[in-house]
């Protein structure tokens, strides 16, 4: 790397000081536009190297902030991503985004990957409870970068975590479908390791009590998230002697999935069967037959998200915080569930 | 930080080298999980701090990529993601993301971050056609990064890129409507100082001179890719002395809109009016009136930018590799349409 020119070459050039040419040439907010273009042309023509690798270890900052989430493509998560960065952007944070397409070793490489980008903090929706990546989430703590859970988090020490109460979520959808007049309701779970999907069930399972309703174990089928699960599971119920007359998807594509299958099987909806989602996901208000769903505010959950790292980045005192926000679930009700 | 254990004291612990040490600390699929486990448990024990940084400093590969894109939350953008990481995983890369919200002054931002983050290679779709990016593009091919383009590009030296035939997307799509037998057609155009809007453009307007149709400048409307823009427009071309009897629009969410609004304007769709999109999002084949659109290939895109990263690596020669590949659209026809 050739490392002649200096900052100081280039504020002595432009009759600035170092500081000014240091905070243009890291993009701080404070630097007018003219500014950070003169700065950075000048570097350009002076075959100035930013060795800003060296100076995140002088410095131990580097302004990054690292997101990791399942998967970029749903809705939810690309929002509160959104939101993250709305909070982040205009304390001169930068957003780098990792998924781990719910792979538990991809997770543990996206934590790798982020510490190694020196990420001043890492903020991270769970992709499963195996114990496996435990000892680089530690590492994480140990290190007093701040780490912060959304939407799917762990017990862990020294963890804040921004989450949306599931339970009632679960419990509002439900008493939606009763009210609707449905009596034989069945549930698509997610994997019910993960704290969200079995806090959607309980809160099924107890709406269901409270209204004095029975729970068929058969209707409660775990699900992946896309249409084709949604269609399968449909199958399966409409197979029972006793069919059900309503589901509350923990998935707005299971939702999807099993909305078409009971069309294709020339069942009406909401007439004779209705159909809950969960995720709010856009194509379910863009659709004829739009589908209810459970909102649950992902750009304010980015934003707190945010805010909490924010919190703790600026704590300057040797002390670990853990803060625990919980966010209020919103019903969308649509045609899919009422009558 | 504390660097008195080193990968030498693992190693001698655990009876092992200190390459596979080293190895599995950076996550090298060749190492098993049983032994990648085991190294990162003791690490932790031992209190081992890896620096990678400073191993980065040295050895100059970080194994990251850097993706910067304009937005996730587009299918096309997150199948693009997934084409990349497909490619790249199995060869060890990690892959990092950053969008730029279309935003310039984002865009240089995010390049500054990832090369921060010292990234071994950028792969970007540009967000807009200012000359203001120029000088921290070109500091990124000075350096020997590589730096490939996919779906939207800048002519630069030393930068390759892989696009697909806009020109052909849209030829192909307005030779459509006029085979359904539409006779005005209105095209919605994106920002055409970006070739591909452009090229687009350009299609359209061969296709309708190729059949002997009449171009008409009141039918060629500048939308935002969203679908409130595609209503506007639509109320724009309804209010024409001779309003259009079909749409070939560069967005399936402008393409979503108009279809909306011509709905609620009592207009019957494929009948009286067809619309074509342009980026096959997934909502476009859920619709019950699904939307026809111009796919882009988006996980080959992906896959085919990876392995020109992957080309470019490898060659260690000091000479600059510039490739262009161009992918063919392929039309999905559906109701929108079908006559």
């Amino acid at each position: 790397m050739d490392q002649k020119t200096t900052i100081y070459d280039i504020a002595k050039k432009l009759d600035i000081t170092a500081a000014t040419v240091s905070r243009a040439l890291n993009n701080n907010p404070k630097i007018s536009e003219a500014t950070r273009k003169l700065v950075l042309e000048t570097a350009a023509k002076m075959n100035y190297k930013q060795n800003r690798l060296a100076q995140s270890l002088r410095s131990g900052k580097s302004n990054n902030v690292g997101v990791i989430v399942p998967r970029i493509d749903v809705n939810f998560f690309s929002s509160v991503i959104r939101g993250i960065e709305e909070e982040l952007h205009p304390e001169g944070y930068h957003v780098i985004i990792c998924q781990t397409h719910e792979d538990e070793k991809r997770e543990i490489e996206n934590i790798t990957t982020l510490m190694n980008a020196q990420v001043d903090g890492i903020l991270m929706s769970i992709s499963n409870m195996s114990k496996e990546n435990d000892p680089v989430i530690k590492h994480v703590v140990d290190k007093n970068v701040p780490l912060i859970f959304f939407d799917r988090k762990k017990k862990m020490d020294g963890v804040s975590s921004v989450t949306i109460d599931d339970f009632e979520g679960g419990y509002l959808a439900t008493k939606n479908l009763i009210d609707a007049g449905c009596t034989r309701i069945a549930h698509f779970s997610g994997d019910r390791s993960l704290e969200i999907y079995e806090n959607r069930f309980k809160g099924y399972e107890q709406a269901l009590k409270d209204f004095g309703l029975e729970w068929n174990p058969d209707y409660v089928i775990q699900t992946k998230s896309n249409v084709d699960a949604g269609r399968n599971a449909v199958t399966k119920l409409l197979s029972l002697p006793n069919p059900p007359n309503a589901i509350f998807s923990s998935s707005d594509f299971a939702a999807l999935g099993a909305i078409q299958e009971l069309k294709e099987n020339g069942i009406k909806i909401p007439e004779d069967f209705c159909v809950f989602g969960f995720g709010n996901e856009p194509f379910t208000r863009f659709l004829e037959l739009s589908i209810s769903s459970v909102d649950q505010s992902p750009l304010e959950m980015g934003r707190m998200a945010a805010k909490v790292f924010l919190e703790q980045i600026s704590n300057t005192d040797n002390i670990k915080i853990e803060k625990k926000v919980v966010l209020k679930p919103e019903l969308q009700i649509r045609k899919s569930s009422t009558r």
